[in-house]
Order: structure tokens, then C-alpha cells, then sequence
């Protein structure tokens, strides 16, 4: 499917006065936009009372941007219950692992697990789709917001637990067949019945990590039951439009995959500079990349929610200027914003929505920026946006394209290793970034996907981790021809969590003959040498002892292998440093024959149908060479000069509108 | 008023025999000590079960004290409420932001919104006061002790809540009103009464941050009602008499400009060694002042309670020795005691009173030094005092000198940053300590006030942020000849924490035709270089961008300006680092016709009166040349030399009593 | 006593199948091990419901086991009550001091105050006692396991509420005292009755440290009453067994010497790395001694509970490879696990035993090695074990050797520094460590005892602090003709935390006539200059003031003294950095004429009877001189040259049974 990728705004008409509406609709449509989310958080003006609704002021704006020729992606109010509902039914309130509630006064105040919850959800959702659902300006629907946002997904409710016990019941059948699987002949932690189960929380030292991470499953799976239940309610009176959830950025308490799947589009919010202040990056990157955000952080969430949505994906908030919610919160450069919506489109997105039309004057995100600003005049996006929207509108058609290498991502891995941690330094999401961000400096484009996906048509599969391995997952690698690197842990566990009979990595020494004996987890101040090909290198944080009549391809510093290969399956037994992990991908990605380019550390490329795009993360002008622009390109937009905060686009010779 | 100031002491009859009351009382007398400060948390003692008061030993105390000449300043016990008062009424306990008891064991246990709290405060008050409120010797009393100490001004009770709504329901009048001003639109915040109002605890995620402000100030109002409601009864039985609160360093929960209005002497209890230790300085300040604190831990203090207490002011708790409650807690240096003395002179305070007289053998503090040792030998303390008492009484008495320089800090500006940050390196009080601290280390007596205050008869305003700027202060600032330097964030808010209408500096715009169209906070690592008058220099924390037709004055490395000037009126719209600061300072303080001393780094100054006080913070002897000494000066106290922790003071030709 | 040392494994039947367990027991016969300790955590599997007892797999494992010549140390099992049992009882929970209970889901799940858990756990240990007292092959019981783990002594229950009153009316016997012990006039702390007094948790601010210091007093007395209970269970049913408790490493919220009065053998599980990883190591020492623990952590708790056990004393759980709790868990280098059993046995061991056999695939300690790999293959410990089992075996039968230094470790002190710290540097149990740590790198043999037992027979008494000095210590200082070194706060306090009426160091003040009249805890940039012998060195953390007409012994920069000396009485007013306190007891020990051995850093001797062990922590061989070897030694076991991670074992000439 090819799409002419458009940009829109999400918008809250209900915080404008209503005289100020139609001129805010005429501005976008002279910008170029095509799209307008509204209605987010509005549940306290729909149904101000109880059964009370009031759609006045919806009727009129959906009629007056639907009429401008903008079509209206609506969203469910849901993740802000109105305080009348919380009063009467205050059990609706999530808890907190230290027993707490988790009270009304800002958003996502609600326990998934809350069947009182569900009931009024529903009740919302249901008046709203009989509403709107025919509405012909209504194209689209996001359910809720931000599912997760604030630590959200995990509650220790009453509820939960109820909730827990039913779906250990089901996944178990009898107590016994759990207590097996949990290992609770151990510490006497035998339960005789499913009654007898609490959740994972306020025990004396930590609790079994099988009872975490089915706790963990359980509460994702909650996750994608309510995003269910709220998508069944709007496709019964909506059909024809598109699905829609918002995910956010470096968040992994639910599956997002398993919740894409009931989407239609999996749409994610993109801040790359609050991203980048409050996530795990260096003192140093955190100051370079300051008024930029990191060349990667973008594009991983946008490969992985393209994996999430099997391919339909959009940026359905991108920062427009400063945000109000990270320790420190930068103005971006000058050009980030059309830098931002143009990688996103390079990547496949179907469109991009700026979060939001204006800066709201009052409480709690007063300092996040608008397309325009408090005063009602444009900020510095409002231009940048209109600019992309231009060159958005003015590029070819273009396939999204599929890429050659399988990234394989799993939030099953990222509880596990949470539940089940063995080494303070080990994080998953910080590995599987790294990796994924030295595969981008080799010019690589990528795809993330699930281990459950078809690994089939990628030439190198790449797993950073992989703790549970199942035989359907042997079988694909068996069948493929792809080079296949797998990193530290992965086949180190069973379902749950427990030690494969034959060691690490379990069901994978059908295709690697190897043992891992020992494993051992490093502190920041220890490292091991590595030598590989005749280079020596560092790795930490964790080292596996393998027994293997392998030769390995790269020894510590007493000879003892950490990497193993054995046809084209790949086992590293240590987590390398950057230039050592670069040096090995490098090898393979040449042995696959995917053509390396090597980008300076600021500047990102990514290829879409015969476009390429080249994004300049830096503060500095980067000049692009014969290698890194190719040679039968033109310019279809931009220059061999890429400017700080500049975008380039290649594309074959006679194919740019221009 | 030119009052002579005098010394004394806080003394715990009830923790000593009976037996060594007139020894101590003896020495007190003969050591030049006026004042004894008593009965503070001794309500256990006086009233041992409800209702039985025991009024004998305080009667024998207050007529032994009185007797030999000296004069009782006499506390109310109200800040350690007696356990059977406790067990009786559990819910005078405050709860913490956790939803937690605040137990009995310590001190502060009770909640400023406790009615039945306020009766039985009410109850030992009014009995106090009616027994001793005639009583020739007690010249003064002391409401309660440290409102606030160990975070005990905002409480989380049911009490709180109720107290909350009546205090929004007065303020508002209507809920919509309410929802207006806070934006309530927002998230679905919307209440439809006061009555569905929670105290902004236990939320989700950070509560609207005008939600969070008001609970600020109904919780300082609950202070300011409660000590007027002591002070109120304590002055209907007590004509005549002193009322006196001793507020704390560095705490800020109420607005002590308000408690002081209520009151008839701002005191204060000075310890700058433990405040060195607990406060935000660097680690090379705090080896630097080890033994002897920051050179202008105290002085800020003495000038702000002075601004508190409209003039009239004191230091009722002298540190004496080294103190228990500090992380690290020094011996201060030989002299400190004396120094911290005539600091506090020199800055105006009608009395010192040392905390305290004997060093008490058990309980909390039993490592807090007294002037007595606990053996009852003199510690180093004694000497001192009793030194600094004879040479207190041989100086002239003379008035507290006014500033030229006007210091406005505001507790409101205070808490709507606390409530709202955007930026994690921001601190309100550092800024102001900084600020404060390089017009000190430019020889300058400063005052510091409240912006309701009289802001004329200055030459230099100095606002270093105050984000809400009311009508009354721009007419103010209108009718000023004084030249005005505001520092970034003052004018951004609205007084319900809206962004103007018109952008920040809001009001201001009347004066400094400019705007601030963003705005960002900086972490550690990232600064902005600035060109000023020629030179480079640094700032940091924060950055506006400004869009104005004047010429900056200062502008960072793009050429975006970072100071501007109109008229008499500037705005800098960053942090200066300090060499950048005390520039800034100078100029404007040379532009004034200040008289400029550059003081050595330990080296600080006051003038009182004729004299000119100069005290030594360092750990080596300076010696005044011309500039520091004056010409027409002699030493009434001490000589150009000046020996680590010493003291000379200045006066004119003829002056001294010497 | 000469008890020719064995050792043995921890084995856990009722995690294995049946059919494994005749092999498992093969096989530790065949490894040399001659006990085998069973049971511990299988409540669950005793009484899988309540008073249906199951004791079928018991039986038949002690049979197996004593068939094969195997001694069984039997545990009771209640460190893990079973579910059912708190459903019926949630009461038995201990509470945090936040008032949060303490849930079921781990181990160690009870509160030692809960009257109906003492019910419970006499019921289960009665029944265990009558079935297996008598049982040929159980040669010793464990009762319960490791007490106090995860911060397990301190509850906050209603439960321990009460117990604590009424400890503290046994204690106190009238109010009246209490209140003056503690000194409960200050703050208005005074209680008119026991009943009146509340555990010393969620205070507004610190408690009285009086009160803390009597509620771990009493904490730790309810883990002795505990453990007496369960004793004397089991001896009334099992006489002649030795009733053994398994301590930990760092752990000090009991007192060890008065449970260890109780036991038999006071055994402890010994786990250097991870020790190494999760205690007040320096980030050097972390790195140095990744995969071998710091060299002194297994020698100070042998020889510390040597001390608790009179004598007799083990290692019940000995460290066979990686652990899982700690923050990094190493590999042990090759040879460690043999290294650290004859650590012990030169300590004194009776018995060292592994834990546990076999590395359990489930639950949370499925990364905790064990002999047997989790494919049931022998890990490296396997062999290493073994050959320790021969060269034991091999060794002639010696006493352990009584040192000629005494070493007072007081728990008393920890609790009463930790109830009243005044210095956040300060912390008893680092100090201990590093004075004890210097005297081993003297060469010495050392005894570390309470302050209630005999310190005759000594050349060298060190006591590194010790707040409260008695009446009975202080003769027994006075009759002993050794020299003793006493350091910073030695003589502080009475017993029930006040200042002594004559100061610092209160009682001793009979030996040394000197007062601390003031004292200061220095910042970690804060640090003294010391002058010794000539010498110039550091000192910090904390420094006494001291008056005395004794010349001291070492001053600092000002010329203050700081460490004083009396006839054979020394005491230290700070604290010295590593090579000012070497100097110190070199220059003691050279006086006591206490052979010294300067050992290189990573190497460390012991002597039993006439062997000396010699054994290498470090990365590197190390050749042993004749200084190290002594002349007249020849090799028992190994050469000189002692490998990394070897041991060395010297023996008279002609002893050797090689």
C-alpha cells in the first residue's frame, strides 16, 4: 500500500473560546494540513453529569473542520474519568505497588482491572460511536491516550488481584500445574488454590520472578483487553475508519504488538528532546544533542510501531517546540520540527499531527508549545510545519520500503529481565537502542519486529536478547538464510523462567552446540578484553562461560570464547562496546551483502521507494560525498550541504517534482 | 527607634535541679546577659494530665529570673502537645503527602487545620497567658516554636481537606471561578463544586500546578490564622508586651512576611554552621566554611526578618557551639560566636539570645552545645558571649541603617516555582542567595522586602525572578527613579499560574517593550556563553527568547539578546554565573552612586549607623587597606588586622567610647 | 577442643525427583562430604495444610542419607510459613516502619512479636522434634534460617507495640524511670504510663534515640527469646544433638553473642562476593576483588563468630559459585571455593558446608550455584570441594589457635550509633572492618569478642569504639596487663544514651585522665593533618576535643591532641586513614611483642596449631619469602609460590602426612 503521507494538528476546541475556532480551522488549511485530532480528554465537558451529555460544542467543531475539508481523527475521552464518576465510585482509582490509590487530580486515574470501570467506559465510548460513527468527517478514532503513561499499566487493586487469579486460572487450569511452573516448592511458596494468589508486591525481599512476570503479562494483557473492548464498541458504529491508539516513546508495560494488533494504525507520540533528557543517554549526549534529541530516538520508535502496526503506522503527536514535562526542557533547533516530520515520513509514516495547535495558557503543560503560541501568533514550528507540508506534498509517491535487516524486539524479554534482573548494569531497552543505533551509523535501514513475526526476506536478523526461545522461533531461523546474530541471554529461560534442562540458550543448541556453564553479571568498573579478527576490544556488563567444541571467533583475556558461530547462526556471550559491536555488524552486514554507508555520528540516512533521506542531527553543517549522497541522485530537496537541523532528499534522476 | 541591643540567652529551668537555678541564673546576670527566653515544649510540665496545671516551678523560675534583673521572654508550649492530649485526640496528627500519620515521639505533632487542636492550643494559652500576662518580669512572649520545622506547615489530613475547600469556596466564590483560574478544562479537571476539591497529593501524575499553589498559600494562611489566633489571646491578657515568633533559615512553607505582620518582633534562630551543611552550597563552600558557615548565611537572614518584622527584629536562638541536626556538624572556630553576634548587630536586632544555656545531657540534642558544658564548666561559647555583651553595651547606640538597595523575595514567587519548575536546576532561594551574596561581596547593605512593600527612598531594586507582577508593583516601579534589574521568569505567570495574555513579562511590557516567546531550562553540562560590554561570560539554568525592537545589551553566542534595558528598567532573561552577576551588579550599583567596596572572599561589612562593622569568615587574618577601613574612621573594636573569625568595628573620629 | 574438621553440602530433597536423590547422595559420599543439611524452607511440603503432616519424604531422605554415612543437620523450616497459615493469620505479617505489612510471596514472613506465630512455629518444630530427635542420623538441628534477613527484626506490628511495653516495664519497672532514662522532659516527651509509649516510627522528626535505642534492644531481644524457644524445643526432644542457627555476613540488628549463647555452634554463611558487591567497599576494592571478595570478609565473621559460639563455631552455607542477589554477581576465579574452605577450617571451622548441591532451574535464587550444575552436571566448585575434602582430611587434627589480640565488637554500639549517629560519615560496622582489616595486614591472629567476656590472657586489646564502658569492663581494663587502643566515642554515653555526668570518656576517665569537651563529624572533604612520630597522616570523620594535662601522643595541625596515652590505656580522639591506624598498631603490637608479618595486599595468613595457611586474593602469584614462610615450615599443601586464588599450608618439620 502506498500512501500519500499527509500532516494535520491535534487541536482541543473545547479550551478556545468558540469565536476563535474558524479562524484556527482557515490557518490550517492555508498551512497545508489535512488532518485534525480533537476531543481528548473531554469527557467532563461531554458528560458533565452523570447520563448529562453535551454535544453541542462537538457537533459544531467536527461540522466546522470537517467542512474546511480537514477530516477529524476523534478521540475517546477515556483516559480522564470526570471527578462525579471517581466520587461515586472511587474503587475505579488504580493503586500503587506501596498499597496506595492513585487519586484524581491529573490523568489516567483509572485501574484496567476496574469493572466499574469498564462499564462507564464503555458507556462513553458506546454514546460517542452512536454519535459520531457515521459522521463523514470523521476518518479515524483513537482509543484513550497514552495507555500506560505514568506508570498506569500495573495496578495493585483489589481488582487486579481478582482479575489475576482468573487469568492465572486460565492459564494454568489447576494450582498445581502453576505451582510446577513457578518453581514454589522453593521457600515454601505452594499455593493450594488460585484463591490463595496475591500479587507480586510488599513481600519481604523480592518475590519469585515466574509470579512477576506473570504478573507483568497479566497486566499487559489487560492493556490490550480494554483497547479491545474500546475498538469493538467503535468499529460496531464505525465502520470504515481506522483504528487508532497513541503509544509512547521508551515505554514497554504492555505488548505493543499484541495491542497493534486490534489497531488499525499504531500511531505513537514522538518528543525527542524530553525523550532524550529523561531517558538513559550520556552526560555527554544529553549536552550534544541538547535542542536535537538523539539521532536514533525517533527512528526506533518509528521502525518499531511500523513492526506494531504491520506496516500502519503515524506520528500522531510530534513535539513542536519545548516541552513542560522533562527535567529540563530545551527550544529546539531551528528546523528540528520539519527535520522530525521528515524522518518520520522517510520512514513510512502515514501522517504526522503536531501536538498542538496552540499553547494552552493554563495548568499543567502551559510550557509545552504549540504551532501557535500563547499570544495566538505562530511560533517557530508553525513555519516548519507548513514547510514540510510542502515538500511533503511536492515528493513522489513512494512505497514504505521493507527493510534487509530483522531487528527483533520483545517486551516479554524486557519483563523478564526486570522481574529476574541478575546484574544492576543489564537493560534491555538501553541494549537493544545501542545496537539498533550502530546498525544506523552503518546506513542501514531497519526493521523492528516481534520474534512471533515472519523472519523470512530479511538477509541479517538481529536479536540484542532473547531469553525465551520457543520452537516455533527455531524453526524460522532453521529455515532461513539469513545471518543470524544473537546477543547475550537469549534461550537463557524457559516460559517461566526457568533454566532450560540443557542450559543456555535452551532450544538454540539445535543450531549452535554450545553450553553456557556460568553466567556473570559486571559492575561499571570492570570490563573484559576482547580480541576478534586481530583487534582487541572492551565488553561488560555481563559474561557468559561457555562450554563449545566451537572455535570461537573472538577469546577474553584468558582465552575463553565469547563469540561462537556455527553456519549462520551467531552467539555473542558478552555485551560489546560500541566500536567492537560496530566492527561486528559491520562484518555481517558486509557478508550479507547490504551496502555499508558510514555515517558521520550526526547525520542518520534512511531510504524510502527511490528516495533517500539525510537527516543532520548536528550543530554543524555536513557536507555530503559521493558515498553518502550516491551518484545517480538529484536533490529533491535540500543540497550536498545538509545545514545543522537540515533535511536532504535524494531521489532518482527525473523522478523529483521539482 | 534606635533601641540598644542586648544579649541572653534560652534556658530550660524544667531540665535542670531546681538546686542550680540561682547559680545559673547568677552567672547569666554576670556574664551581661538581659534576656531569658523560656517554657518552650514544656506544656507536659505544665499541665502533666488534662486539665491538672502545674504552674509551681515555672512561678519560681519566672521570680528568680525577674529578681535578679533580667527579663523573661516567655514561650508558649504549643508545639509539643502532650502525649495523653494525643492518645485523647488522634487526629490532631498531621498527615504527610503519603496519606501517613504524623506520629507522636518528636515535636510539631499536630496539624495547623485541626480544630480541636486550635481548642486546646487556645485552652494552655489563654491559662498561660492569664496567669502570666501581667507579670512584671515577662517583657515578651514566643508563639508556639519554628512553625513549619521538620515540613510540618502543609498537612494532608481530612482537616486539611475540609479547611481547603472553605479557604477556595472564600476565595472563588464560585466553582466556575475556581475551574477558570486554575483551567480545570484541561484533562477533564473540571469540579462541579468545592466540595469535590482534593488536597493535590497522591495523584496520578503532577497535579495542575494552580491547583498545587493554592494549597500552598491556604496552607501558609493556616500559619498566619493560627499565630494570630496565640497572639490575638496572648495580647488581650499581656498589653504591652513584645509578640515574637522565631522563624527558621532557609525554610519558606509560609509567608513570613504575613506572621509578621501579626507579630511585634521577627526573631529568627541562627545556625550557620548546620545550615552550610543542609543547604544547597558546593562542596568546596562547605569545606571552605566549615567551622564557620557562609559569609552570608546570617546576614540574608538578619535582612530579610528585618524586612519581616517592619524594622524591629532579633535572634532569639544563637548557635553557641557545634549542633547535632546537620549531616556533618563542626566545632565552629574560636570567635565565630562573637562574629555571629555583632553580624547580627550590625544588621539591626534588638536582642541575641544564645540557644542555649546549658547543654542538655539527653534526648535529641543532647550534641547541641550550650553556653554551659554538660558538666556545667563554661564551654568556649561563654566567653565569647560574655565578651560580645561588654562590647555591645560600650558601643553608641545607634539606628539600623536603611539600604540603598531594595532586595525583593517573594515566598509566593517561591512556592509557584516549587509548584511548577520546568526546569530541575531552578532554585528560587539559591538564585536569591547568589544574588544577595554579590551585592554583599560589593561592600553594599541591602534590605531585603516584599513586593506590597514601600519600594520608594531606594537607589537599586534588585527582583532576581517574581513571576507574578501585579498592577501595583508596575505603578510602583513607574513612580521609581531607582534603576530596576528583574531577573528572567518575573512577570511570566498570572497570580492563578497563567501565562499572560500577552507573554511574560506580562505587566511589565508597560516598561520593557518586549516579549518572551520561549523558553528553556538548561541541565548542568549545557551553558550559554555571553558577550557583555566587551567581555565573555557565562549563564546558565535558564534562557528566554526574546523578541523585542531594543537593543540587548547582552546577547549569547547567536546574537539573541539575554539583558535588555528600557529607561531606568532591565530584563536579563538568564542566569548570570557569578563573575557575569557581580558585573551586572556593579554597573548598575556605580550607575546608582553606591559606594563600592570590593571585599575579600571572607570578608563582609555592614554599616550601623556610624559604625562600620567588618567581619572576618576566612581561616586567615586580613588587613583592611584604605578602601575597605575608610580614611576618617577609628577602631572602636578590634584593628585593621582582622584575624580569622574576628571582628572590627569602625566609627567616626571621636565616636567611641573607648 | 580438636575437632578434625569435615565438610558437607545443603541439599534440598523435595526439590529434586526421588529417583535422583540416591545418586546425589552417591556422589557426595564419593566427593569426601560428611554432613548434609535438609529440611530448611519445606514447612509447605510438611504440612501442606494444617495439621495434616507429610513426613513421608523426610523420613526416606534422612534414611538415605544416614545409610550412606552421612551425618544430617536437620532444620526446622519456619522462616517460611506456608500460605494457608498466614489467609488464617495475616497478623503474623511483621509491619514496616511505614505501617505497611510485609506480604507473603518471599521468606521470612513473620513478625518475632506475633503471639499466634510462636504458637504456630513451637507446633511445627514440637512435631519435627518428636518425630526426628531421636533419629540415629541426625547428629544436629538448625533452627529456623538466618534470623533478621532482609531487615526481618525490626516490626512495627500492634503486636511488637505491646511486647515493647512490656519490656520496657520489665526494664524500667515505673514510668517515672523510664522518662528520666530517657529524658523525656525534653520535647515534653513525658509518658504518664507504659502504656502510653508507641514504637519509634513516623515521627515528625528523629525520636528520642533513647527510645530507638531500647526498641532495637528490645527487637534484638525478641530474635534471642525466638530462637531460645525453638531451642529449647528441640533439646527437650533431642538431646546430645548440637543446636546450631546460621548467621549472616554484615548482618547486626540481633545480638549475636546472646543468641550465640543459646547455640551449640554458631555457624554463618559465608558469600564474600557478594558481600563484596553490596557493602562499604570502595569502587577500587570492588573492581580488585571482583571474583575473589575482599580478603578480610570471610576472616573478620570467622573470627567474630568464633567468638559468638565460645569457640565452636562454621560455615554452614559456603559460597560454591555465583549468587544472584547482589547488584553484580561474579564467577569466582578458579580455586576461590577451595580457598575460602581452608580460610575457615584455619579459622577454626568445625564444618564447612555448601549450599547448596544442586543449582535449582526455578524461582529466585535459580542464578545461585550449587556443587551440580542445573543440568546436573558438577560445576567448577565440584572438584574444587573435593580436593579440599582430601587436603583436610589429609592435615593433622589442631587446635584452633587463641589469638593474643582481643578485638571488642559490641552490637550495642552499632544500634546506639545508628540511633544517634550526629555524623554522617560515621559508621561503626566500616570502622571495625578497617581496623580489623590493618591488623591482619600485620600478620596477626585475632579474637573478636564482646565487651562482657574475658579479656584475660590478651597482649593487645583494640576497641575501635565502644559508647557505653560499665563498671565491668573497666576493672577488667584495670587488671589486665595488655595494652589497649581505644578509639573515637569510646566512653560517650551511659547506657541509656546520655552524656556522662564527667564527659567523654565517662568511667574510663579512672584509667585516663583526659575529658572530650567538645566533638565534631567532619564532611568527607574535611579531613585533619596529623603529627605522630614524626610522621605526617590523616585523619577524619570525626574529631574530639580533648582537655588533658597529658602530653599527647599525636596532634593535629593546631596542636590539639588527639591521641592520648596513660600507662598501658590509649585513646584516639579521631579517626586515621589506613596507613596512620598501621602505624599505630604496629608500633602496639611491636610493644605487646606480637610478631609481625607486613603482608603484601592481597595475601593473608592464619595459624591453627602448628600449620600456617597461607592464602592468595589476588590476580597474581605471589612468591612467600622467608619472612612470610618462617624458616623452620616445610609445605603441607602447596608450594611457595602461591598462585592466584591458591593456598599455601605450612606445617613444623616433620609434621606433614604427606
Amino acid at each position: 500500500m502506498s500512501v500519500q503521507p499527509s500532516l494535520g494538528v491535534c487541536y482541543f476546541p473545547e479550551q478556545r473560546d468558540e469565536s476563535e475556532w474558524q479562524n484556527d480551522i482557515d490557518l490550517m488549511v492555508s498551512m497545508g494540513l489535512k488532518k485534525v485530532r480533537i476531543a481528548e480528554f473531554s469527557w467532563a465537558l461531554l458528560e458533565p453529569k452523570e447520563g448529562g451529555y453535551e454535544w453541542g460544542w462537538l457537533d459544531r467543531s467536527i461540522d466546522l473542520i470537517g467542512a474546511a475539508g480537514l477530516e477529524v481523527i476523534l478521540c475517546t475521552p477515556t483516559a480522564t474519568p470526570p471527578k462525579w464518576l471517581i466520587d461515586k465510585h472511587p474503587d475505579i482509582l488504580a493503586v500503587d505497588a506501596n498499597g496506595q490509590p492513585r487519586k484524581f487530580g491529573s490523568r489516567r486515574h483509572y485501574c484496567f482491572s476496574s469493572a466499574i470501570y469498564r462499564e462507564k467506559m464503555s458507556g462513553i465510548v458506546t454514546a460517542m460511536a452512536q454519535r459520531y460513527g457515521q459522521n463523514k468527517y470523521v476518518t479515524a478514532w483513537q482509543a484513550d491516550n497514552e495507555y500506560g503513561c505514568h506508570n498506569t499499566t500495573r495496578s495493585y487493586s483489589k481488582y487486579a488481584q481478582k482479575a489475576f487469579r482468573v487469568w492465572l486460572k486460565d492459564k494454568y487450569q489447576t494450582i498445581d500445574r502453576l505451582n510446577a511452573a513457578w518453581g514454589n516448592v522453593f521457600w515454601s511458596m505452594l499455593y493450594a488454590s488460585f484463591e490463595e494468589v496475591d500479587l507480586p508486591n510488599q513481600t519481604v525481599t523480592e518475590p519469585n520472578p515466574s509470579h512477576v512476570l506473570d504478573f507483568y503479562r497479566f497486566s499487559s494483557d489487560q492493556v490490550v483487553s480494554y483497547n479491545k473492548q474500546q475498538v469493538d464498541i467503535l468499529r460496531a458504529h464505525s465502520l470504515g475508519r481506522d483504528m487508532i491508539h497513541n503509544f509512547m516513546g521508551f515505554y514497554h508495560e504492555f505488548d505493543h504488538f499484541k495491542v497493534g494488533q486490534d489497531l488499525d494504525i499504531s500511531a505513537w507520540d514522538s518528543y525527542p528532546t524530553g525523550f532524550l533528557d529523561m531517558f538513559a543517554f550520556s552526560d555527554e549526549e544529553k549536552a550534544r544533542y541538547f535542542r536535537q534529541g538523539h539521532p536514533d530516538i525517533a527512528a526506533f520508535h518509528h521502525d518499531l510501531y511500523r513492526g506494531c502496526g504491520n506496516g500502519r503506522w503515524a506520528v500522531i503527536e510530534q513535539q513542536p517546540g519545548p516541552v513542560n514535562w522533562a527535567r529540563h526542557n530545551s527550544v529546539p533547533l531551528p528546523g528540528m520540527v520539519r527535520l522530525w516530520t521528515h524522518e518520520a515520513i522517510a520512514h513510512g509514516a502515514e501522517f504526522v499531527t503536531y501536538f498542538r495547535w496552540d499553547q494552552a495558557r493554563f495548568a499543567q503543560e502551559q510550557m509545552h508549545a504549540g504551532l501557535l503560541r500563547p499570544d495566538n501568533a505562530p511560533s517557530p514550528a508553525y513555519g516548519e510545519a507548513q514547510q514540510a507540508a510542502e515538500e511533503t506534498a511536492s515528493l513522489p509517491r513512494a512505497e514504505t520500503t521493507k527493510a534487509k535487516i530483522a531487528f527483533v524486539f520483545s517486551y516479554d524479554a524486557l519483563w523478564l529481565y526486570e522481574a529476574h534482573p541478575q546484574g544492576a548494569q543489564w537493560s534491555y531497552p538501553d541494549i537493544c537502542f545501542r545496537w539498533y543505533s550502530q546498525l544506523r551509523l552503518l546506513g542501514q535501514d531497519i526493521d523492528i519486529v516481534s520474534s512471533e513475526m515472519d523472519l523470512a526476506d530479511y538477509d541479517l536478523i538481529v536479536i540484542p536478547s532473547l531469553p525465551v526461545v520457543d520452537d516455533a522461533l527455531v524453526e524460522k531461523l532453521k529455515a532461513t538464510q539469513a545471518i543470524v546474530l544473537m546477543g547475550p541471554r537469549t534461550g537463557s529461560k524457559t516460559p517461566s523462567v526457568q533454566i532450560p534442562e540443557n542450559l543456555a540458550p535452551g532450544k538454540l543448541q539445535t543450531l549452535l552446540p554450545l553450553k553456557v556453564t556460568q553466567s556473570e553479571s559486571l559492575p561499571p568498573n570492570v570490563s573484559e578484553t576482547i580480541a576478534y579478527k586481530g583487534g582487541s576490544f572492551k565488553a561488560g556488563v555481563w559474561l557468559d562461560y561457555i562450554d563449545s567444541d566451537l572455535t570461537p571467533l573472538a577469546v577474553n583475556a584468558l582465552g575463553a570464547g565469547v563469540l561462537y558461530r556455527n553456519d549462520n547462526y551467531l552467539l555473542l556471550g558478552t555485551l560489546p562496546e560500541a566500536d567492537f559491536l560496530n566492527q561486528i555488524l559491520r562484518d555481517l552486514a558486509n557478508e550479507a551483502k547490504l551496502p555499508i554507508v558510514d555515517m558521520p555520528v550526526d547525520l542518520r540516512m534512511r531510504h524510502k521507494g527511490a528516495c533517500t533521506y539525510v537527516m543532520n542531527y548536528g550543530q554543524a553543517e555536513i557536507k555530503l560525498n559521493e558515498n553518502l549522497a550516491g551518484a545517480k541522485s538529484e536533490y529533491l530537496v535540500g543540497t550536498a550541504n545538509v545545514p545543522s537541523a537540515g533535511v536532504s532528499i535524494l531521489g532518482e534522476q527525473g523522478q523529483g517534482n521539482k
